[in-house]
């Protein structure tokens, strides 16, 4: 309600409407694709949607003409240089931009991000671990050694391009891991996992693919330090979520679905404790279209330019 | 082709022919489901898919007749009775009879199921875990209390039976765990574990409802107890099962997928292993109604015969 | 945003919240489902989604106390009372409460439904099916002994109670016709097209049920009774609904998805004609759960209590 | 049985061995893909599956070597030059070869394939189509005039090439037609079906993409040409089909469904008559891969080569 879709662009659709695109906007959205000029030019809040490595150049522009820049890519979320090159193969190409950025997990550094210009919206599988193992990390709780994070997704997560594994014969009725100990989420999730625990720490993060178009579960895994009850485990969660308007705990008992954040900005946790083995097992779930990327960029919008967090963010996932 | 097949029984379809039941086997299968006492009476080998606490008695009945039974329902599976009580909330009914009875994994228990006359015909996900988890355990290569098994199944897993949960529009595009670290096959994962290992150990057990028909892929993490190598780790695989019909590892660096399997009897096994924390990560698939259930029953009747272990078991999986 | 949600009732799930039967309404909606004298008693407007038979008593009572009531089931659809016998086997009640209700597509009988206190929502495919012709029978283009509708429903058309049919391995990779030219919502339809027309008219109707969540497709096959060409259906059509804020004609040459109108009120229309035989086809979509069912029941409202026809119906369907 | 696979070649994975392609047929087929020139060297009947214009001169290599020649293309399935002119766009090479091809449809052509050496495989579409019609076409029972084949056909039916329409977010959750009225199957079907009653017809063929992988459901409609009731046209299908292995008609009263023939040769057909319009409607379903491609191609070989028809052709559909 507080925005206004001014001008987008693309590379591969140039010239076209978005309906043309998108049928499912017809009549709604009549907007031509244009170039990257024209959204700079006319907008307030750029979004950027775009493959690692060229967002730098164009976060510089925005920044040199004074936009709110929201970057849906991965090029400001490291703050390890090191790190940058040694997963995605790139250099900082300015490092004071980098300094500027912030790293968009409202639920834990929204004060960081109020009143910013650059921000590196995170990553789907990062948000959804992130948000999972916040409270027992923050409550120091569990072995930081023993993280190991299962993580399922919707084809949508593998973006639009064309590719074998997602033509959908070879996808649907099938079913496998991927980039196994090797996803380039790896480094985010550490990051943000150790500046929540305050020590440098390594997990275990596959990723599935699921055949279906939306979501994201992860399964996290974590051996606990100190003995733990479920009661407990559960209304550490509810405590520390309990401000939160897209984090919901499921009662006691029940396990989250993808299906029930389909189509919105929620992150839902249920929680479990294994009480033979004495691991903490938290399930999450998002919408990796939402939560997990576009809802957040919006979510960060708000927080940037003071508006009501909620905003343009209501939407109540359909049942089915 | 060793086999003919004499009768069939159904409690919720006597009466009915097979192709009334499934139309799909129309002109191929006439037989009328009839009653146990005509299965047991014209039968040589008997079969039995019943509710768990009901194949005690069916089983008493072949052995008193002299028939091999072969059990694919949970009754003679857990060796200790206290187990079977505490996850399953029965006795064993007759103490003498589940001694007879062999947990038939023929890649791990060959020896002891050829020739026998009662055999426990594994879990679907149990004889996805051991066979993932037996070169390792057997090798003395990890911790055995850093075993984490998440599990994931195709919806024929949850049986024929109408739920809300397996009904179409809740479960299709929908995606969860159930029974966090609570399901009836964790004892039996143990029990076989344990033995490979020599050791009592206990794991962490979460089963998830994918929305497929067919198929179950496990994600089995477990903590290096020395310095491994993928390499090591997979030339360990391969010799481990070089010999077996129905064990397939994957190529280095490839990844199962439930549909290579679909339909067959195969069990897919890949290797990973993340070094930066030291785990070992095996992935592995198999058909749940086949490997996990029908098929490895019909591999154990040939054990048991002395037939040639692959008959009737050469389906090549459909690429799609 | 002119309506607030009072009560909600359910013989099925009395006494749960809302949340407790659908997770995803969690933190959103609260009410607990309470029965039928709450709902009545406290709100000005009805809807109700009941099994035939059981809707004309409580109508009755909406009736009495002054309330609008918007019927989502089939018992006000006929006009017929002898057609209501016939396919649905059962009677009248009170005939002059049938003499009262409107049949509610908005799109063609708007100006019967302003005001008006009972409103028969339509059913799935007669909307489909009604929106797809109607251009053609006003337009008196088509031979009306030859209209065939093939039509194909997402599996929640089936309801919520659990079926064989509606198992997920039953369902999914599955594909089928079902009461094949026997289907309740043929005389509906042909009473439809017959007021249209301006003369009683019969149809071939096939439903078929598609193995996904939402959404109606209609295929109508029927032949010109006059030259025709594509350019002069399309331009009939765009003319038609030129004034319709839910219709959407597709551009020329390009076909509906039922995925273009999922969670929306939109119903998309696509012309085509086969010159070689002289049939005009037309392809109609829409979400049987909101253009097919709530949404249309929500645009009734609107219209009977005059607010802005499209509030509370402005999702913009999601690409994926 | 009566077949080796001898070689195998591929213009897109020459070079790769077939489980590289095909990870499924690993430890059973360990052939490497070669070239054509491997294949007709090596081989005394050949397959191939060519986009159309390629496989004339495979064609002419064969027939000058001696080898059976099954053609799994269109080039050879249509009588008429002009024709294969309009819908592919290419000429006859050689049209002393195309008098020597054979149209493959065992059911209705099989004495003329007998002792062949050159077969043009039908389409999929074709094949459901021609024979859910043959039986009432050959009775002489339907006006000519009338025929609608609405069909329905699982992803596999679009190849393996990569397309938007095809990527599995696309697919998903999707259903639309295309090609309305314009496929290129249209005059392969009308061929058929003019040659089955003896006069040259045309009908109206709109294919659908089904998001499932297996499978074509062809509902069709056409108007009988005298009284007629649903027990005359079961009785003439069954009898019709008596002797085929491979056609089963479904009880009265049942309808198709594409699960009960998916990984088979079947044909299954179900009867169904609108007596208020006086419509015939026959629902067919076939696997587009096995009966709509390469099963057909195996049972043409038997009959081309004197084998028994079914060999090789032996799966029973798996229940789910």
């Amino acid at each position: 309600p507080y925005a206004e879709l001014a001008a987008i662009s693309s590379v591969s659709f140039e010239g076209k409407t978005l309906p043309e695109v998108y049928p499912s906007m017809a009549k709604r959205i009549s907007l031509t694709l244009g170039c990257e000029d024209e959204v700079i030019g006319s907008c307030d809040v750029v979004f950027a949607s775009l493959p690692h490595g060229l967002s730098q150049e164009t976060a510089a522009r925005c920044d040199r003409a004074g936009k709110l820049f929201i970057d849906l890519g991965a090029d400001f979320r490291l703050e390890s240089e090191e790190d940058y090159k040694e997963w995605y193969g790139g250099e900082f190409a300015d490092k004071g931009l980098h300094h500027k950025a912030v790293y968009g997990i409202p639920e834990l550094f929204r004060e960081e991000i109020r009143g910013k210009s650059l921000i590196a919206n995170p990553g789907c599988y990062p948000t959804s671990a992130a948000l999972g193992l916040a409270p027992l990390l923050k409550g120091r709780l569990i072995e930081t050694n023993s993280i190991v994070i299962d993580s399922k997704s919707g084809v949508t997560g593998a973006g639009r391009g064309l590719t074998q594994t997602t033509h959908f014969p070879d996808c649907n009725e099938a079913f496998s891991p991927y980039k196994v100990a090797s996803h380039r989420h790896t480094p985010e999730i550490e990051q943000t996992l150790s500046r929540l625990s305050g020590e440098k720490l390594t997990v275990t993060f596959v990723p599935h693919l699921l055949p279906i178009n939306r979501g994201i579960l992860s399964t996290i895994y974590a051996s606990a330090n100190k003995p733990l009850t479920l009661e407990e485990l559960h209304a550490l969660y509810l405590e520390f979520y309990k401000d939160e308007p897209f984090v919901r705990i499921m009662p006691a008992g029940e396990a989250v679905n993808v299906r029930n954040v389909r189509c919105s900005n929620y992150c839902d946790i249920s929680l479990h404790f294994d009480k033979r083995t004495g691991r903490a097992i938290v399930a999450s779930v998002i919408d990796n279209m939402v939560k997990g990327a576009a809802g957040q960029a919006i979510q960060n919008m708000n927080l940037c330019r003071g508006l009501p967090e909620t905003s343009g963010l209501e939407m109540i996932p359909p049942a089915f």
